[in-house]
């Protein structure tokens, strides 16, 4: 069993503003010095067998195409080893 | 500058209406064999000085509280070492 983590972000440049209100709350309830807050989105496959080869391909084209939103979105891929953390 | 990464899931135990449509969606489009879909919230801030003593208990507290809603929601937080990846 493969366990997949895809992290969803927007892009640098386009404006956050759910991280904007986590920033100004974080600030607000006694966290001072921060500088940024960026919010995406974190997900957790579990596939039956090994990703690799074209099944590895497929799942990379899912997460920019189905899982983000290219034009303003970008993602990262890790596929994990049996046991290690999803976070 | 500390980057701290929190993730925040469902419990396991709370049914996932969006990582199930995501996991219909994988199959549909071609992915085979896909057990399970959890879609959860990515959050990444950046903080200047370091996160440490209160400040790190602080930080913990806001993740649990506002970061997530701890009746239905679990985080795990990280703090990045500089230039470590985010995701």
């Amino acid at each position: 069993m493969a366990r997949v983590v895809v992290d969803v972000m927007l892009k640098p440049e386009i404006l956050d503003p759910q991280g904007r209100a986590v920033q100004g709350a974080l600030g607000r309830l006694g966290l001072d010095g921060v500088t940024d807050v960026r919010q995406g989105k974190h997900f957790v496959i579990d596939i039956d067998g090994d990703l690799e080869g074209e099944r590895h391909d497929l799942m990379h084209r899912l997460a920019d195409e189905l899982l983000s939103n290219p034009v303003i979105e970008s993602y990262e891929m890790r596929v994990l080893a049996d046991g290690e953390d999803a976070s």
